[in-house]
Order: C-alpha cells, then sequence, then structure tokens
C-alpha cells in the first residue's frame, strides 16, 4: 500500500463525484468552472488511484475507498510477535503477599499463574490482589490460587497473532494483560504478554513523527 | 490524504528509481523488457502521485515518501478530546479505604484527587492503593493526600492536545492514567481522563476491519 496526497481540485472532484455520481466529465468541470480538458489529468489520477470509476456513457462515478479503509490495511499485517513483553510468572502456590512483592519488584500489573510443570493454570491482577488485601483474606497465607482467575476463563493469544486482533480481546474482555502461549502437550506454555502499555507503545512507535 | 494501491509494475519502477535512480525513462523501460510508450501511464501515476520526480536531462529520482511517513499524518491529527472517558474524582480528604471502594465501584484505576474547590491536587493509582494496603497503613483512617502523587509532579493535558501526544506521556512517565483540565484562575479543573484504554481502543477503532 502506498499513499498520496490529493491537490485541493482533486479533492473536489471527489466531493462532486461522491454527491452527484454518477455525472459526466464534462458536468464536473462545469461545476468547477474549468474546462474538460484541464480536468482531464485529475479525472485520470482518480481513476488509476482507484477513487473514481468511469463507465461510457454514463459518468464518474465514486468507489467508496476511503483512506481510513486502505490505511488500515498495512497495520491489519503487524504481528502482537513484534511488540510483546516478557511475562512474569508465578507457581500457584506462593502466598497472595508474596506475589503482590513479586508485583512491585518486577513492576508489573498482572502475573501469569503456573503449575509445577510450569503451565498456565491462571492470571492474576493488580485488582484481584487489592479485593484480596483490603478483604479478609489472611495475605501471608493464602495461596494466589484461591483467588486468581483460573483456566479456561482466561484470555490467550499465539505469537503469530495480529496485534490489532489482541488489542480488541483487551477492550472486548476489559483486561490489562493477555499471555502468549505456545501449546504443548499437556496445556499451555506462556512465552510473552502483551498489555495496553504494548499497545499503547505501538501506537506512538507507528504514528508519532520525530 | 489519500491512499491508493500501486500495481505490480509500478512498485518494480520504483524499486528501480530507489536503486538506480536518477535514471531516464528508456532505462527504466530496457530494465523492464518494456517500451517507454508502454510505461508513461505508470510514470504519469507515480509522478503525479509524489513518488518520483522527474528533472528534464537528468531523469526520474525517488521522492523518498514513504507510505507510513504519509499515513502518520492522518493519525497525527487527532485530538485527546475524541477518545476521552468521564474522570472520578475523589476529596483529599476520604480515607484510603473509600477510595479503594471508589474504584471497584466505578471500575477505574486511577482517580484524580481534588480539594473542597474541587480543584487537582493530586492522582491515586491502584499501586498506591495497593502499596497502602500491603504496608502498615491504616486504611479507615489515613487519607488519601498522604498516599498520593501531589502536584506539581503529576502529568496533565488539555483538550486539544493531539491523542499521539498523550499516548506518548503515558508511556514516557510510565502511568496508566491522565488528567484532561481546564485552567482555573486558582488552579486545574479536572474535565475528562484519558488511559492506554482509551490508547487501545482507538487504535482498535480506527485500524480494526469488520
Amino acid at each position: 500500500m502506498r499513499t498520496i496526497e490529493l491537490s485541493d481540485r482533486q479533492e473536489k472532484i471527489i466531493e462532486i463525484v461522491k454527491e452527484s455520481g454518477p455525472i459526466t466529465g464534462e458536468k464536473i468541470a462545469d461545476r468547477l468552472n474549468l474546462t474538460r480538458a484541464t480536468l482531464r489529468p485529475d479525472l485520470a489520477i482518480l481513476t488509476m488511484a482507484g477513487f473514481l470509476d468511469a463507465r461510457p456513457r454514463v459518468g464518474y462515478f465514486y468507489t467508496g475507498k476511503s483512506s481510513t479503509q486502505l490505511l488500515s490495511e498495512s497495520v491489519n499485517k503487524i504481528k502482537v510477535n513484534e511488540y510483546k513483553s516478557i511475562p512474569v510468572v508465578v507457581n500457584e502456590n506462593v502466598s497472595i503477599y508474596d506475589a503482590i512483592v513479586t508485583m512491585f519488584l518486577e513492576d508489573v500489573g498482572t502475573l501469569f499463574v503456573v503449575d509445577d510443570k510450569s503451565l498456565l493454570v491462571g492470571v492474576l491482577s493488580r485488582k484481584d490482589c487489592l479485593r484480596a488485601s483490603i478483604g479478609k483474606q489472611e495475605l501471608n497465607s493464602v495461596p494466589v490460587h484461591i483467588i486468581m482467575t483460573r483456566m479456561p476463563n482466561i484470555t490467550t493469544c499465539k505469537s503469530d497473532d495480529l496485534l490489532i486482533d489482541v488489542a480488541e480481546k483487551l477492550i472486548e474482555k476489559q483486561i490489562d494483560s493477555i499471555p502468549i502461549v505456545k501449546e504443548k502437550e499437556e496445556g499451555l506454555e506462556v512465552i510473552g504478554r502483551v498489555t495496553k502499555s504494548n499497545i499503547t507503545k505501538a501506537f506512538v512507535t507507528l504514528f508519532k513523527k520525530d
């Protein structure tokens, strides 16, 4: 995909054809107080670029391609792998208190919980920990598997999933972090994590001008 | 800004000019085993679209405009106002416990703290609350102003700031939420909030195909 910048006149032509198409080249020229000959290069580029289509004896009509539609094509090819982070995991038997300490030490808002075979069994968020800490849970003795969200209620993704699809899952499920997993014979191994921070970073990296 | 899709042949021409430019139309035609006449419409559209430039007696050269550069122009015009959320505020004298309850009731990860005149004095994150709740703070009696991040150490933005700039601030400052403020005579009034969720939603809304 490539992008071009249209001239003001070309933008005006698109507007006219959007409103009044199908419309002949002559009528477009009339509306702009120009000759048909003057407009010829503009109409040629708009047709070749795919904004307009022309039918003999009918005139020009608008194809409906918007820049946002076409622009999304390139963003829709980015894999989650390009913007992932390292996952932070804890064993299901560690105490809530130790898990909270791990969150602070590693500076993450979500921990992935694994069993003794290092397979994913749950997800623990800062919100889960805060709820437990203002409740009546004994933080030092209760293991994380009591308060975590557990399989199969966990949203996961694979490293070749599209970034845009994972971003949509984060929004739909109202979660902060999704583990990137690899299927093993006995379950899922956690190999990465994608958070709203990763999506925000991708947004800045892709679009921020220097 | 508008986008177009170039044909394979047009992409090839760009590659040749990138590598070997400045190069005459005839030489490009030679490289593609085509006649100059066949190439004329392609060279015309590439020049009009701004990918190539032509100088008499010199030939065609590549202008260096990439699709990503041009693409970022439209994203760089979006204001933060288009993707903001409603702010949730608490008075600086409420207890940490009550603030945590507000976080759960309103389902937000960050509260903005205001004084009796409703002016911004601090920010309270889920992380601040979690730290306090595993520490020795008496959650029911300690007011939030003791543990909040306070002015002037707060990152704020205005409603006509660019979304991309606010996204960059979220990443740079490693924070989850930024208040949108309005300047008053005596201080700042909070009129909105922007979080990594808002940026993720913007990313999905802008680029997700149906």
